[in-house]
């Protein structure tokens, strides 16, 4: 049975790196020592190892040892032999690229179906999605596939924001940018504020956190979903 | 020769499409009738006709007729015949995915080398460097590439944007994603805000406007460039 959490951002404004979500964390991962961690998407380009040390403090914190995935030889049996997945934000194009370059998503896919618990923030969250395509990243490098791991059967839009009030800026908002997905996608996207997170258990889909996100689908206005709603997966 | 004018925002703040701009088209393309148009980019997912309606429109006042390239059966003529080239702001993973598609990318290229006026905003202007891979745009499309014209030396970032003062979000800025950009491409990045453009005669590109622009490269603290400043190409 599925049991993850997808979270809009690893950390909200003025509080440390994941500290909102530890008292979550704890129980997701309560049967875990160590946490396997995925670094890839690099925040700022930081090494593998930078990120992991960076993981490793916040977890020490629940008691919880870090090991990253790029320090093993054989990254398929530590997804298989993990008994808690972490992968975390920075930039989904690379993330994604990594994952297909290490052949693990089909993997990830699999061991987080039979119920290794899960924790993805921001482009980590963004990957349980059916595509990455409503990432808000820059695409700085070109990877195999959009595709990702297809866990909900919609996308998420991470770091969802409402247009600035008396902005002059003339860039596209969010919102335009997801209505310009839908002219060419069929996959309904979640906009999750920061703060906001989804635990997944088994096939209910949960919105949690102090704050509504916002459904789009093709051809419909969209609406605010309140907190502790379910969807269907 | 090239002659070519490339600008972060078809629109400023408060004013037309193209309004700021008119007096310079007029004379880049002062020696052509019609402007062949390229409306791929579909702003909000737009149809091409509307587009291009709303192009039409903007040349009017400088009395150019406006023929959008996807009326054309043989898109290749069209191009070798144009007067004038636009390419229009919008998606950028779209317009460069339909260029790939009716493989007219080299021949774009070929054309603006040979001397075709060329107008490009936002995406249009996106296109004119090495890659798209510094685009703000979301990756709602797959495009076969992300290499383009490179009729500049360089990447451009248009509707550059400075970081909000006192903003809570905790969502990359426009710095960080060019930094990320340069961990994994050596390409120099001119962050072009709104209102700026560069005019390209020939071998000499030159930054105008009333703003500064931001000159990013790799391993180097970023520097802001004066208008009127000079690039070699």
């Amino acid at each position: 049975m599925r049991k993850m959490i997808i979270a809009s951002t690893s950390s909200v404004y003025g509080s440390d790196y994941l500290a909102y979500l530890l008292p979550e964390i704890s129980l997701l991962f309560k049967d875990a020592d160590t946490v396997l961690f995925i670094p890839y998407a690099r925040p700022s380009g930081i090494s593998y190892d930078e990120y992991t040390r960076i993981v490793k403090n916040a977890f020490a914190k629940i008691s919880k040892k870090v090991i990253g995935i790029h320090q093993f030889d054989n990254q398929k049996e530590a997804l298989e032999n993990a008994k808690a997945i972490f992968t975390g934000g920075g930039n989904t194009f690379e993330l994604v690229n990594q994952l297909y370059k290490n052949d693990i998503l089909a993997l990830l896919k699999k061991v987080l179906e039979n119920g290794t618990p899960y924790l993805g923030t921001s482009a980590g969250g963004n990957i349980c999605g059916v595509s990455m395509m409503t990432t808000n990243d820059m695409p700085i490098v070109y990877p195999p596939s959009f595709y990702t791991l297809g866990c909900l059967p919609f996308n998420i839009n991470a770091h969802f924001i409402d247009p600035l009030p008396n902005s002059t800026h003339m860039g596209e908002t969010r919102e335009t940018r997801i209505k310009e997905f839908h002219v060419f996608n069929d996959t309904p996207v979640l906009g999750l504020r920061e703060g906001s997170w989804l635990r997944v258990i088994g096939n209910v889909i949960k919105l949690e956190g102090n704050f509504t996100a916002k459904w789009f689908q093709p051809t419909r206005i969209p609406i605010e979903i309140e907190s502790g709603s379910e969807f269907d997966s």
